[in-house]
């Protein structure tokens, strides 16, 4: 009988080349493909909810795990964890670990069945370099105005078609109408997080977003010209991409 | 006329085969050497205070730059940080950063003029490894007894011959007798940080009370048996090396 098995993952992406598999690469869905077939004891290949670019990090990625193996769910992450730390050879080992791992119905699908993401994109706004937080944030050196953040964060919130905020090369998609739930702007010191939460997000669109949060926290963008930006669909009026070391994929949804 | 600047540093030591100079690896030295020898237009040589090892952290490490060389030390720091961070080609760049350079007295040297230091070590005592934190911090899954760790801490305090922890390997030094100022277990959540501050401190010296204090907080040492361990004078007596990946020089005292 094939079982069908729920995988809550965290990762620091700085050493991954994304999460999708690609042979000769260090991919999340590799290296977690390749330590859950030792494991299962024949080939696996899992489906993550969210595929996320080189240098993103997950707090609460989910990914199913389809087969008929005997291994107990609860016994997977201290077993592959193990396989993944590799004993501290180098400071890759431990970057990836699974969080959780529990039995799913059969129809269950980390993509499919997926309501909603919450990513958080964090900001260092400092003068002075972090040596520390080099591979967690995007540090911005000018000082952003907050509330200009918040206020244009507020024509983001809602259902539009948000073809403006999509960088090419992602999948085709059929729509680009999505829905931000939810997208705050939290101030603590230096730090900026921009929390946003939807039904789902477009390629790139929370890095373009905190890109367009950036431009208007530096007065570059007034934040009633974001309503005209979605209206007009148009990639090229939006902010630069956010880089993507400041990228978190915080909470999935279902 | 020569001039001497003593330089501010941080780094994060990760990627680094630890300060001091060594032909074909890359040290923190040898990278600051390299950038300053660019911006003075000459070979420069830099003394340090501390000679971290390999994956040791420093928050505040010194260093004294003698020579010639025109450059007014203010520029130091953002000329040589641009050179050092090197556009995020890798995410090396970025790991070590000059946070000031100041004219010093002629007679100043940066590790003949320390009069103590302070080094801060990071234990995270939790049974969930930390993706993020695996080069940052020791991991200890089984719960400690901080009080122990504290009871134990206050035989270490003071004027004594630490031979007991001290590293093979080291300089050969003429006398092991140091003085420990202050060391404090603090704790918050799962975080245990050990504060430590002397006059001097042996080879590996810091991680080796890490170890023992460790060693404490398990139950396997009783806390005044750190009295004896300390007048036996023996290595073998005290506690594992703690792991370089929780060491940070925190503070240098002039």
């Amino acid at each position: 009988m094939k079982r069908n098995i729920l995988l809550t993952i965290e990762y620091d992406g700085t050493h991954f080349h994304g999460w999708q598999r690609q042979p000769g690469t260090r991919t999340c869905q590799g290296e977690l493909e390749r330590v859950l077939s030792i494991l299962c004891a024949q080939e696996i290949t899992i489906e993550g909810t969210s595929r996320t670019d080189a240098g993103v990090h997950a707090l609460d990625q989910k990914a199913t795990l389809r087969g008929d193996f005997s291994i107990p769910a609860e016994n997977i992450p201290p077993a592959a964890n193990n396989l993944l730390s590799g004993g501290r050879n180098s400071s890759r080992d431990g970057d990836i670990r699974i969080v959780s791992a529990v039995e799913a119905a059969d129809g269950f699908h980390a993509r499919f069945s997926c309501r909603g993401k919450k990513y958080i994109y964090r900001i260092r706004n400092s003068r002075e370099s972090d040596v520390f937080g080099r591979d967690r944030c995007w540090r911005i050196s000018e000082k952003l105005d907050t509330d200009a953040m918040r206020n244009a964060a507020q024509y983001i919130i809602g259902t539009h078609d948000f073809a403006c905020f999509q960088a090419a090369g992602g999948q085709e998609r059929e729509s680009t109408v999505r829905t931000v739930f939810g997208l705050d702007v939290i101030v603590a010191g230096d730090d900026i997080e921009i929390h946003i939460e939807g039904d789902g997000f477009l390629y790139n669109m929370v890095r373009i977003i905190a890109g367009t949060l950036a431009e208007a926290g530096r007065g570059r963008i007034a934040p009633e010209y974001i309503k005209e930006i979605i209206e007009g669909r148009d990639r090229t009026k939006a902010g630069p991409t956010a880089p993507p070391q400041g990228l978190y994929l915080a909470k999935v949804y279902y």
